[in-house]
């Protein structure tokens, strides 16, 4: 006899597969496939020799082992916190009189993941709107319609959020009275996942002007997801939007260790303003009371002794030259006749790739069928869209260079032209007919 | 100018400070107090060496290095999973054949305490039910306060959970129709957190006939947290609940390697009805997508090598001596003129106990000035009640020899003796002077 059945949650039926789900029975099911679709790190680069010696050193001294095996706090390790602050303010050019920030407004998560779903569990009732780029980093998105979010969006340009759009929404929800019901807005600002593309400086201030400007009656915050920072191949590197928030209350900023280190740590951290830190905590209290100590005793220890930094160094070359081959792969397949235009991302992981239009990149387009057959995957572009801000585009695509070698990326290139090719012959078939 | 003021979920604003929070402050701000209170495990026997021999093994051996430090999945690893559900059979005494349990029907958590979080979460809506008992693990009660449930309670006794009680509120619940609010029932069964005490095995039989019997319309699980379980320093194991869920229905098991490895390693499981774990995926996909995978490779390692096994003889050992030290000099301290009783745990990391009527015990009561003087702390036994299920006791206590020695147990509950008997003093001063 099947069981009664069980009762959910509002939230829980308002959870649903993310698409990624999806991605991966592909990967599953398809065992020569070249992903170019998986969001994973490079596995050659992997930091194993120094995680084995930072273990080594911290549990082969009694004192440190004993208190990295024992329960941490949920805030996370004070030393580490303070080492992230000092490296945020170096890395943004700031004196610790140039803005109110303290260790503790930085919190240690189970990854940057746990980190946004829980300001999205602090701040968002159903019903309540968040602004995200479009396109965007689809998990978070679900992770928003779980919560119950709205979404809104702002177009990227070559310049990242298209900050002038962003106004002119903001100023509709103040004539609407629904600025009230807006708890954030969403920004990747880094080589953002999954275009590649990096808001620019006058930009980065302008937003923070422009939430300051709509918080009159309650405050609007900027999440900024800035994981793939650290991983920069070209160019200068920007200052943080948080650093445009002196006084630490409208800008939460994101960060991890997955990408610039390793996934298998899963330790991500925040700085938050000061008054959103313990409704966060409290929460977090309730998940966990706190991620793993030994994690965070040995990112401690790979800070502190430096190598973090060499390791660091090392993938951005490994990564430079996988998003060389990737795109030098992409200019040998695709002449400029073909229609087909990308991004080539200063850092990070992504490309992004637009077809011409009508060539569908979904997952039951031709193009896709014909990449399954030639054991290719991609993430098609309109997992990267919501759809309640216009219509979605279909003939975009996201190309990661994570994972793959550069070998494979080549080949992957060479694989994903062959699928287009059929699907374009395929296209041309069912025309004839049509005529 | 301060800033525009920010808004809180209705959840967050429902989360309110672990009453835990009061007892840390108290721990920080007296360094040489002796803590009874603490939940800590012991930290002379962590298995520092293990665990490093362990990262060893993992990280200089280049396939498992990366697949260790690579992403994992959000059920957990494969290998893992599958050891856990062999061990509960091997534990509960059980063949394949006796009940409907695979690997995928367990999944990995960030501690213990995720895993309830995620159940709550997805079972929970704000006026639902939920029953535990009287007293309970009071870190939870808080977590299902923050969730909007209502709570319940029913009382243990020497055999834990009292079944009978139970019975009856149910069938009060089903009178009052409000049965179908109900989610779950949630009892910690063996060596209860506050109390000691294990719930005896016709009483586990008991409890599953009861939820089953009242969940003609939908299904009201127990939630069987079994963290201490491997912690037994007398007599024979008892078969878990699930055990007594042959078709994977009404019993989800949660356990922890916290208690009986290392904390710092924050890696819990569960084992769910097959429909539940699902809807529980999908909302730990949107929490992290997986705890560490790292962590989970080196408890696979721990478990496959026997040093885990190992670990757990030596700490039974270790935490007997413990026990028995603290019994002993609860007897020579608390004589039995004095009123005083406790109890006496076959496992676990906890002992109860029991002042006379009248003798409180609460965070603002002239025992705990007194026992702050001394440098000595418990845990109030009120914060274990709910107070929505009728009076609660103010006159118990939580001591645990988790974390002290065994001479700081001594001295520990010497410090008790003289700080009951300096606020019997106190009370017997009031009375006089209200005479």
């Amino acid at each position: 006899m099947p069981p009664t059945p069980l009762h959910l949650s509002s939230r829980s039926r308002r959870t649903t597969e993310q698409p990624i789900s999806w991605l991966i029975q592909q990967a599953v099911e398809n065992r020569d496939l070249i992903s170019l679709a998986a969001g994973l790190v490079d596995e050659e680069t992997l930091p194993a020799a120094e995680v084995v010696q930072a273990c080594e050193a911290i549990l082969r001294d009694g004192p440190r082992a004993r208190a990295a095996l024992q329960y941490g706090t949920t805030q996370g390790l004070a030393s580490l916190r303070q080492q992230l602050l000092e490296r945020l303010r170096a890395a943004d050019g700031l004196t610790p009189a140039d803005h109110k920030l303290a260790a503790s407004d930085v919190v240690l998560t189970t990854g940057s993941q746990q980190l946004l779903y829980l300001l999205g569990e602090t701040l968002i009732d159903p019903g309540d709107l968040v602004i995200v780029e479009a396109p965007t980093y689809f998990v978070f998105q679900g992770t928003l319609r779980s919560l119950g979010a709205r979404i809104l969006s702002v177009p990227v340009d070559h310049d990242g959020l298209d900050v002038e759009v962003l106004a002119e929404l903001l100023d509709r929800l103040e004539r609407t009275g629904e600025i009230h019901r807006l708890r954030f807005i969403y920004v990747c600002d880094y080589f953002q996942n999954p275009t590649g593309r990096t808001l620019s400086l006058p930009r980065r201030q302008r937003l923070v002007e422009l939430v300051e400007r709509h918080s009159r009656r309650q405050r609007i915050l900027i999440v900024e997801d800035a994981a793939y920072r650290e991983l920069r191949y070209d160019g200068p590197d920007l200052p943080s939007i948080k650093s445009f928030d002196p006084e630490n209350q409208y800008v939460v900023l994101a960060q991890t260790f997955s990408k610039p280190c390793a996934p298998g740590l899963k330790t991500g951290f925040g700085v938050l303003p000061r008054d959103l830190m313990e409704p966060v905590l409290l929460l977090k209290g309730n998940h966990d009371f706190g991620s793993s100590n030994l994690l965070q005793h040995v990112l401690d220890d790979l800070l502190a002794s430096g190598a973090y930094d060499r390791h660091v160094a090392r993938l951005r070359r490994a990564y430079r030259r996988k998003r060389d081959a990737l795109t030098a792969a992409l200019a040998e397949h695709f002449p400029a006749s073909s229609g087909i235009r990308w991004t080539r991302p200063d850092g990070g992981l992504y490309v992004w790739l637009t077809f011409p239009e009508g060539t569908e990149t979904g997952p039951s387009s031709a193009l896709m069928r014909a990449a399954l057959r030639e054991n290719v995957l991609y993430v098609p572009g309109e997992f990267c869209y919501d759809g309640s801000s216009g219509p979605v585009p279909r003939h975009e695509a996201r190309l990661s260079f994570g994972v793959a070698s550069e070998e494979q990326l080549r080949e992957g290139v060479a694989r994903l032209a062959r699928a287009a090719a059929a699907a374009r012959a395929e296209r041309s078939e069912l025309a004839a007919i049509e005529l």
